[in-house]
């Protein structure tokens, strides 16, 4: 339980920030996400911020309400997300100092009343392996985009829910990796260079596959920003290649009815989350 | 908004399953987080899912409302799960005939209070760029992972805020990843291998970073069984040879004062937070 008083709690200048805890007897991952959705809607406030998971005995409780209580006597409220499950543990936490929103509780009973059935009351699982065979499916695709990352492999392409083809820099790698991870979908990985280009068709590997094919595609001016960082100067990096090679990226998607989506200023949540609705791929 | 009819809402034998609706003005990860949460309290419920996410305008709200209407008159009551924003969307939503769970308006009451602030409305835009910096420092640490998985590389070592080392199969490589991609960990990891043991040291690269080590090990049966998959009937897949390999791994880590869990039945999401809070990392 070391560590878990913020640095700055005591500190001068405009006094401490707020702490807020994200609080489970589990990772602590369902806390944080609504959490910071919520916080996200205060964008204003200095906040400090610490998850503590696992959080599993009574005496674990007690102490985390310890922390809360000495910094609520010392400064401002701290503000407590929890999503822990168990009675007790649950009792112990809403006791302390802090203003306390039960993300759990808040739900639970009405989700008893709509499904006439009791809460098994055990502690979250939401993010253990669950579903065995779920879980395993995300492993295998997590390989599978490895493997198939930036056109490495054409090797068991027929087994791909997804490829996805972009020129360099343009968000491929880790919107792959997101939706193996996240979502276990098999899916690879291909650049769009030079020669695709100036054959005007798709890299040879992929025309099987054209339906599985979803299009990436940037601002000329983002992407020469980015291509600056990894080869300054270049002409790989010059805003007329980067026009040239997403306008060239743009009209082959069009002439092979290949859907895309212009990454320039999108998360990999928001391209994946764009990805899985267009594709119809939700697992 | 066509095919977010379920396929078996109009099935025979059990009747219809109830579907689950997570509704968001964005991606719809934090209503499917908690939203999923919430439901593994309730395991033995047969359920459909459907995540709409991007509901951006009052007619996309209303073509969803009534595709929940319809399902609501011909079947179970849908549980709608929203994370939805804005005044007009969320009212249009929470007039729908399902059971509507509203997981933004719960709770931003009591924040505005609290933070003694009005909360923005904006719709949600936690899984957008958000802060450039931070989004940037994940995309960096995806890179830096594929580039040192699997020992492939010991260039900028001294970068790595972890080196996550064990025997093959044991799950280095997902963890790695999902550090990566949800928290912007610089993180390398390493195969231990039969020469290592014999030496009973850390493979030499490693050794100046003893410090930003961290083990994973296995039950012998679990990690005879994964590696069975990949090869069958090999000495590298018995059982002896898995014993040695994590009794000499579990040596390994002891003689050198570097903490390691046993990953046999936890999931990436519970392996990361354990490393998080052991190594003292979250950003």
């Amino acid at each position: 339980m070391s560590g878990i008083l913020p640095q700055d709690a005591a500190g001068a200048g405009r006094g401490p920030a707020p702490v807020v805890f994200f609080l489970s007897d589990s990772t602590g991952i369902t806390a944080e996400t609504l959490g910071n959705t919520l916080l996200t809607q205060f964008p204003g406030q200095r906040l400090e911020r610490r998850t503590i998971p696992f959080i599993t005995t009574v005496e674990q409780a007690r102490e985390v309400v310890a922390v809360i209580d000495r910094l609520a006597a010392a400064g401002p409220r701290p503000i407590v997300f929890s999503t822990a499950v168990g009675g007790d543990i649950r009792a112990i936490l809403a006791g302390s100092q802090g203003h306390f929103v039960d993300l759990f509780g808040a739900h639970i009973g009405a989700l008893e009343q709509v499904l006439h059935a009791p809460a098994s009351g055990e502690p979250g699982r939401a993010h253990g392996v669950g579903d065995a065979i779920r879980y395993q499916s995300r492993m295998t695709a997590v390989e599978y985009a490895i493997e198939h990352d930036d056109g490495q492999s054409i090797r068991a392409l027929e087994r791909a829910e997804l490829i996805l083809i972009a020129p360099s820099r343009c968000g491929k790698t880790p919107t792959t990796m997101y939706l193996a991870l996240q979502h276990g979908i098999l899916a690879a990985n291909f650049p769009l260079i030079e020669e695709d280009f100036a054959r005007r068709s798709l890299p040879e590997p992929l025309r099987p596959f054209v339906r599985k094919c979803f299009g990436l595609t940037s601002l000329p001016i983002r992407l020469s920003q980015i291509r600056q960082e990894r080869r300054p100067d270049s002409t790989y990096a010059s805003l007329a290649q980067c026009s040239f090679e997403l306008r060239s990226a743009e009209d082959m998607y069009a002439v092979n009815g290949i859907p895309y989506v212009n990454s320039a200023s999108m998360s990999v949540e928001e391209i994946s989350a764009t990805i899985l609705q267009r594709m119809q791929l939700h697992h």
